[in-house]
């Protein structure tokens, strides 16, 4: 038994949701693809979920990750923005929950900590970092492309369950068996 | 042409959601059913979103309506409650998304205003309202399902482009060709 599993990370926007895909094999992982959807010239925001929760279906039929991990703020500007935000995160979600992808979530502040060691790292920071620890050769345009891989990357260091109360079968049986990879 | 077609309506909470569904044939509407799915006994939020996405698809491949109505309150208590509920909403919206069901979204006002014509209305005169106009002979035991069901006839008694931007087909035409019909 052995971990082998892809994480998709994403973080949903009402303009633009970022996602970046790593394969975690044992403890190695590698970038598989990163990314921006963009939302902004789409002028309903019907139509900005409806595109939302397409490509995430998309991107995950297309590359079936094993996991879901999702950028997840808890607080913001007003309601109005949050409920917005909620949305294109629920879409998202339902995205996975259709598919039988597990979600997990992490807040802005944990990503960071999790890439640079500093809960208030800036975005250059986190995508310095992970140019780094993922050799990425040719930098994306966008922070919201690595913000997404952030948070794929933020998952794999961590081993926690499921949002939906879930344990990962393969991963505890690892973790069984290898209690010496863990670091 | 005329117009037949089956509504759904649906108020999303995290504790509660309530639905209805109503048949419209012409300037006719006939109660199909209604009900709450319950959400609190789950204990986190996770299957929570879960269930409110599985049992929505499941209303919709069950009942097959032509297009979803859903209550959208604009303001709230605080951030993370409006957060909680998008997400509601979001996997709620996303269900009919993934069956290509149309989405119209109504404000809790408007639809109080619609059914009762006074848009303070309480839940007990909106449901009584609902009773009487769809002879319904067991009153529902939580005002959730009458809530549910208020949006469906709400979106009854409106006719406007769903969220997405598409315009009615049928209902066009049906207005086009039948002027005298519309009140």
């Amino acid at each position: 038994m052995n971990s082998d599993r892809i994480i998709l990370g994403i973080d949903p926007g009402t303009n633009i949701m970022g996602y970046g895909l790593i394969h975690n094999k044992g403890n190695k992982i590698e970038l598989i693809t990163l990314g921006v959807i963009k939302l902004g010239k789409l002028s309903n925001h019907g139509l900005k979920l409806k595109k939302i929760f397409e490509r995430t279906r998309s991107l995950i039929t297309e590359y079936k990750p094993d996991e879901l991990a999702i950028e997840a703020p808890f607080y913001g500007k007003n309601v109005q923005s949050m409920l917005k935000l909620g949305r294109a995160q629920g879409v998202a979600m339902a995205a996975a929950l259709s598919l039988d992808v597990p979600i997990h979530e992490y807040s802005p502040r944990k990503i960071k900590q999790s890439i640079t060691g500093k809960g208030s790292a800036s975005k250059e920071q986190v995508a310095a970092m992970l140019i780094n620890l993922l050799s990425i050769k040719d930098p994306p345009e966008y922070f919201d492309a690595t913000d997404g891989l952030a948070v794929a990357v933020c998952h794999y260091f961590q081993r926690k369950p499921s949002l939906d109360g879930e344990q990962y079968g393969s991963w505890k049986s690892f973790i069984s068996k290898n209690p010496d990879k863990i670091k």
